[in-house]
């Protein structure tokens, strides 16, 4: 392109202002024309059916942590797969790309939706077995909400945003109220909790208080606009809105009524017993991230850049997010786009000019309740472990995440 | 699974109150066990990277108008692919089954984005090129948008909604405001029109009024979570949110400021050269359409269905959608799902108790404007053209869609 513009005044390049006194480094002016296309994508029946992306678009997930490797003698192992945050743009996750975790390593249940059924029962007046048909024919509600494994945490050997937050995702869901469900089969006096079970023998079985089950819990059938996928559970996953990712059961087949909390495979990361303790420690606190720049992208000069990231809480709708571009001194108001959804990503943006100087970037998140997101300090404190490379909490950790800004460009997990 | 309820009782089957006095057909009482699963899905290295949809799942696309099929040689040729509605759920078109429409038939532009470059040019101070990389550092927007094709419309001869309706769709567009990159470049005095063209020689270059361009038009990189499809305009398209599917013009690389409404290809369809007039036919109209039941559909016996369909205007956001179930004597306010974004799809679902007697099922919309969805008689008289199986309109055709329900539960095209 150079050769065809000899008279280039470079007068963007320099610092001529972008609408609202912004500089673009890299802007050209135009001088002559664009190129034409390198050529044709022949299309075929499988084309003309069900569309695909880009041969040029590689952005993929990756097994979790980085470097493990899926084992051919995949049953009982921790399988996590993390989406690629760091190419993410807008709120949804694309289904293909969607975070997925499990016990059953890469084997996936393989069910005939005709075959499939969700059985109610334990403490009920009617046990009840519904088909998918069934299922199809009541009032359904769709929503878009986050799902977050707990374990979903930044390490200081983790160098990009999708090895520090690529479990969790975002999607619209589409599936029928369980209050629904349990009315129907008619909860019996000291029906306290409920139990979920999927198609997975060692995970998928959880205890969830009767409030949150009766509150906004969905059972879907659709994901994105379509089923849900056999990773994340076709036919059917049980979604528990804000709660950690464990108990949003995939191959969702029988929901159990029970009069107290059990404990379950899933209590292996939080082993309490108080019913209350649990429940509450079940919330995804509120977490934001940066997603551009993240760690491992590369800035090629100084300039205007548009910081983008991600922000969501167990507890409710984002309500603000902060963005600081000088380590955590000053806080400035983001953008966040539309109308942020509650238990769903919100989509946070913020103008910056950077001056090529080193520096750090940070994000954190307020929500409906008014729930700040907790700097890194505060969440050793609260664990009570040592706030160095040893860092280890056995719960969630939402804390701020910072990005360090080298002046050559490249950008850096900052966490110690 | 019969055989293991012997001492089924039926009462829901007869007639037991579903939630909110309800009737149910199918629902069973659970006297056994779910089955298993019925084997397992083994990953590999392709299903970690980017995951797949159910073998189970069968939805697809289908070459539009029916019966047409792909030419090996496809260049010039309409290539139409509609999206099947029938099986959607909530707003979202998942963005390999988004419908399609090119006049180069099967052959689709095969950009690396790398090379890719988009000119704004013509009647500026500053003609500028932009490459993906420029359009990235941009303050970007999220919003919700369908695109529909003017020639989306209802025939006698069609048999589903995926035949009469199936040429629009809804997806979560990323971009640049055009606004933003037109200030930048500098319209100039009398530049009162832009001419958008893509990467497609015949068609793809459109005549928008620059109040339109000014006001809310996109430059979009992102759909749906990820990088724009090559079926959408892989890299880059425009958004012209609301205004007929042709002018949301793929593969964009160049932008024009012109100072009056050039004639295109594109006016194949409405051959106006009064720009006012020209620029309010492209605004899509309110319309509505029931996605289930839909034409060939099933239902399997009387009892209780969730009605669900899709809503759009390219007036605003959807305000209300109403549906009679006794072919238009009575309307009862559908509920809409969220909170409807502007020139986007909304889900209505509205519950319905069938008594199993031949009836027929309609929706009708209206949008922040007051813009009421016309009956089929009313857009007939707008045209000037008989309401009878000659009925064809030269413009867009927005009217209600009767399905009729027959005794049997069989669900039928009614429009005549």
């Amino acid at each position: 392109m150079a050769s065809k513009r000899p008279d280039r005044r470079g007068f963007l390049k320099g610092g001529a202002a972008l609408a609202g006194g912004l500089t673009l480094g890299a802007v050209e002016p135009a001088l002559g024309q664009t190129p034409a296309s390198d050529g044709f994508i022949r299309g075929n029946k499988e084309l003309v059916a069900y569309g695909e992306r880009s041969r040029f678009v590689k952005s993929v997930r990756i097994q979790h942590p980085p470097g493990s490797r899926p084992s051919p003698d995949a049953f009982g192992k921790v399988f996590h797969v993390a989406a690629p945050l760091q190419d993410s743009v807008g709120v949804i996750t694309p289904s293909s790309l969607h975070y997925v975790a499990t016990t059953r390593g890469s084997f996936l249940p393989d069910i005939d939706p005709r075959e499939h059924r969700l059985m109610i029962h334990g403490m009920v007046d009617r046990p009840l077995i519904f088909t998918m048909e069934d299922l199809k024919r009541l009032p359904s509600v769709t929503r878009l909400h986050f799902i977050e494994c707990a374990g979903n945490r930044s390490r200081s050997q983790h160098k990009t945003v999708q090895e520090t937050h690529g479990m969790v995702s975002c999607a619209e869901w589409t599936g029928v109220r369980l209050s629904l469900l349990l009315k129907e089969a008619g909860v019996k006096d000291g029906g306290s909790w409920i139990v979920s079970e999927g198609v997975e023998e060692v995970k998928g079985a959880s205890s969830i208080p009767m409030e949150k089950a009766m509150d906004d819990c969905l059972v879907c059938y659709g994901m994105n606009g379509e089923a849900v996928r056999p990773q994340q559970g076709f036919p059917l996953r049980l979604m528990v809105p804000g709660f950690e990712g464990i108990f949003n059961t995939k191959w969702l087949r029988r929901i159990k009524v029970v009069d107290r909390y059990y404990m379950t495979y899933n209590d292996y990361g939080h082993l309490r017993q108080d019913p209350e303790g649990a429940a509450l420690g079940y919330q995804i606190g509120p977490k934001s991230v940066i997603t551009f720049p993240s760690g491992g992208q590369q800035l090629p000069d100084r300039g205007f850049y548009e910081v983008s990231g991600l922000a969501w809480s167990g507890g409710g709708a984002i309500r603000k997010v902060e963005v600081s571009t000088d380590g955590g001194r000053r806080w400035m108001d983001a953008e966040i786009q539309g109308t942020a959804q509650r238990m769903a990503h919100a989509r946070f943006n913020f103008q910056w000019n950077w001056d090529g100087k080193e520096t750090e970037l940070l994000s954190r998140c307020t929500d409906e309740l008014g729930q700040v997101q907790p700097t890194r300090a505060q969440v050793a404190k609260f664990w009570n472990v040592p706030l160095d490379s040893s860092f280890r909490v056995k719960g969630q950790d939402n804390s701020i995440q910072p990005w360090r800004i080298a002046s050559d460009g490249s950008v850096h997990n900052a966490i110690f």
